[in-house]
């Protein structure tokens, strides 16, 4: 057996009794994934002894890479001391202030153990509150696995519809019709669509759902006008503003939602609140939060959950976030616009169509002249997938840099000048080798 | 400040930034919550220095109790690894192997973050597999947070309709018909008008979901007629049987389907196998788990989750499994006979109308002369749950003894003959103080 060979029997044992060798199919890779032997800060080796530099960081998850010192030290103190408990802790308090001083629609919060129990929390609570049935999202945004929250999450041209009212479409098989009916699709950023859409069923909807940076969307910000056209919608009828900044928290030291005029009824959370564990959270106004109280005479939303607030998930997230201070935050982005800088020169020197959208320490590369304003825009055809799909197989294998497999880099505060250098190196072969393929396609020009 | 403030003092910060001022409402306590200081083994000590023993083990998810040491130091050896990757672990697969060679109905799995995610994922791979939008459930039973899996959770006389077609009765307000609609629910170790019941939409129904031991229904046990008739229902009628294990997994080594003649379809763990950290799994026959699996043509079920699989939640949950092998099981069962029937001695003793049920090592105290069969017949009116809330506050306060909410004990394998004796002889205590207001319940005699 040579070391190449090591994952590929792993994996070979790993498809008799995982469905498709993999719990999350994120980091299915044909013909076979990696297996990690060991991570520290931004890099991550895998057990054939290949190093590479993570610009995933666990799906954006990580904000100070992997086995960040202080978090390694402050779990094994609280490991020692449990895990878990049917008691309360005092970190989950303290966590909740910290992250209530920075956050501006966080006045209550509760914890979960992921984004796709934040955004289900928050979607709850939303009905619960205004005892309405009825969502409305966005085409093409990702909110985690909540049946309701993932329709027309992958719509594409067969199935998507007219742009004036996009279809509902499942993306899982079997969905009950009972959940499409319950959600109203609208084109992320398109103020008059959107508005009349809303428009439509605006005594039904319980809340209208935001992703401030959606990643699938495109990764581009929702404008200042479009937020706040739905927020003023949302007061005039009824209905919640929430967000989805399960992602986007780190795009600013108060989320992405720092930018805006207007702040949002509920917030769900996850990713790199948890510092590298299992986490989510739904937090929001005092007044719509208390459905959860049970101090409550009426309560209208009893909830739960075995390791929601488990003190190992509050003790890694908490100092994860109070080193992810101002100085932190602005440190990142800086570093991200560098990075995005360099890029944008290695394109303009090879000459491909190739464009970058994204906010805070975040950027995606699409293989588009100008960058897609949609999701529409951004949406790529089988062609495109192929090239980008040789892209990131070309990083990976030959550059050692591991990216997120929409050709989007999520950073981390452990990187520096040297690793987006590296990186800018890398993407300027790929581009270059990649060229001939690249201007082939039919959207490249667009 | 006293001592004895410092939780309260807390709790009043907590509620100023978590909604009810805890994240569970199962550690929710009037006036107050204490909070955990440390914890070893079978004993739990607060900030105020109480010690006590726990038969709560975090809701049942605690198999060896706290901080046991094999899983410390397995967990600190990954933690300096690293806690999360976008790139598969060799821990999942070994750790999936073991729990396929113990557990029947365990071909193929598929690991997520809670066991709430594990029954909407079993759910959603159901519908996904029959291509059929309803689920059977049981009246009164608890599968999580996922709104269909709520659905007749906490029934009561006044909506739960006739038991001969309980009503689809929503748990949160605001729960969208089409969730109500979607769901059918049967009265639990009724073959008869369970069978009825499921006729009346045969051609509709996705999967029938049963917990074997369902702690709310009353911890009873399914009948191994009841199981059989509703598997022999769904071979007949295109359905699925799934089992929701996330409790029971401890009951056998194999699981509480070990002991039924025929297995289940799918089926959703969680609780112990995560070793003390956030989990959940979903599991089944390799043909229908195919719904999950990347390398088929059509995927019907896409499914990713960004802690699924987690090193740190493999490599605990590895360790806790393999710890509980066979002689663990045996051991922890007995010793749990030995608890009961020490309690039924006591009970005999102080001459109080109480009844026990349960399976493996968890049991349930129930104020009724008789063991209640079914989840009406358990159903507890506002005046048992009074003075049910009065034994728990004796237990917890007087006699340092923390349990789960409902008079149930899930026990774990680091206790032992002394355990189980203090247990005893607060509960006599507990049952001789009680014992006038025990006698004033109209069902007491029952």
């Amino acid at each position: 057996m040579t070391k190449s060979e090591k994952s590929k029997i792993i994996y070979k044992e790993a498809c008799k009794v995982i469905s498709g060798g993999v719990s999350r199919n994120t980091i299915f890779r044909k013909p076979y994934p990696n297996y990690a032997n060991t991570a520290a800060g931004c890099y991550i080796t895998d057990i054939e002894g290949t190093r590479r530099i993570d610009f995933a960081n666990n799906m954006a998850a990580l904000i100070h890479g992997h086995a960040f010192p202080p978090i390694v030290d402050a779990v094994i103190e609280q490991l020692r001391k449990g895990t878990a408990y049917t008691l309360a802790s005092e970190v989950e308090v303290a966590f909740a202030k910290h992250l209530s001083s920075r956050v501006a629609g966080v006045e209550r919060i509760r914890f979960v153990n992921s984004g796709t129990e934040a955004v289900m929390t928050m979607i709850k609570a939303a009905r619960a509150y205004t005892g309405r049935p009825k969502i409305a999202k966005a085409e093409g945004t990702y909110h985690g696995t909540y049946d309701f929250a993932e329709v027309s999450q992958t719509s594409n041209p067969s199935n998507w519809g007219d742009v004036g009212g996009p279809n509902s479409v499942n993306l899982a098989h079997g969905t009950p019709k009972g959940v499409l009916d319950n959600v109203i699709v609208f084109p992320y950023n398109d103020i008059e669509k959107t508005i009349a859409i809303l428009e439509t069923q605006a005594d039904q909807i319980a809340c209208v759902i935001i992703d401030p940076v959606p990643h699938r969307v495109g990764l581009v910000q929702g404008t200042q006008e479009f937020i706040e056209a739905i927020y003023n919608w949302t007061r005039k009828n009824g209905a919640l503003l929430v967000f989805d900044e399960v992602i986007t928290l780190r795009v600013n030291y108060g989320g992405a939602q720092e930018k805006y005029s207007v702040k949002p009824d509920l917030t769900a959370l996850g990713k790199i609140i948890g510092g590298g564990f299992p986490v989510g959270a739904v937090a929001g106004r005092a007044e719509v939060m208390k459905v959860f109280d049970p101090h409550e005479k009426n309560l209208l939303l009893p909830h739960s959950g075995t390791f929601s607030a488990n003190p190992i998930t509050m003790t890694a997230g908490y100092k994860a976030m109070e080193f992810f201070d101002r100085e932190a935050v602005t440190k990142l982005n800086t570093l991200t616009e560098k990075a995005v800088d360099q890029i944008k020169a290695v394109v303009k020197l090879v000459d491909v169509p190739v464009s970058i959208t994204g906010a805070g320490s975040m950027f995606r590369m699409h293989l588009r002249q100008t960058p897609p304003k949609t999701y529409r825009e951004a949406y790529q055809t089988k062609e495109e997938n192929a090239v980008i799909n040789e892209l990131l197989d070309f990083m990976y294998r030959k550059q050692k840099i591991l990216m997120v497999n929409t050709f989007t880099c999520m950073l981390s505060t452990v990187m520096g000048q040297h690793e987006i250098d590296v990186l800018t190196e890398g993407l300027h072969k790929a581009f270059k080798a990649l060229k001939p393929k690249i201007a082939k396609l039919k959207n490249s020009q667009l």
